[in-house]
């Protein structure tokens, strides 16, 4: 079963990644551009077939390293 | 309008950074975690409302700055 992990910086959190990426563009010449946030996916190939359990174990997983709880948010999606 | 830009390294390119993840949830006592891949989102607010010209405004960001060709991949999903 395949998890894919959505981290991103809770909304208020200061995401100076983002603010970097958004002056880069501008300086490109990419107008229009009001804001950029920035975050990161994770790829997990389980073994686990069942989706309850990999959903509670992926879970578990965030909440011990894979996010910041304090100033992250994440989104869980499984593919069987 | 907003746009999501997922970007993941090629298949075949080394991810020491999912590896390191891997090992860490090794470590933690997660079993059966058969692969980790890391990657990137970008979130971006855009001023522009035509989903043809906002498209092709995202794909020449990712070509130009957001993604390195030669070894990542990326996806655009627009939202108006």
């Amino acid at each position: 079963m395949k998890a894919r992990i959505h981290v991103m910086l809770k909304n208020g959190v200061l995401d100076p990644q983002g603010k970097a990426v958004q002056h880069a563009l501008g300086s490109l010449g990419f107008d229009g551009v009001n804001e950029v946030r920035q975050g990161k996916i994770i790829e997990l190939e389980l073994a686990e077939t069942d989706t309850e359990a990999a959903r509670s174990s992926v879970d578990e997983m965030c909440r011990k390293l894979l996010a910041n709880m304090v100033i992250e948010n994440y989104t869980i999606e499984l593919e069987s």
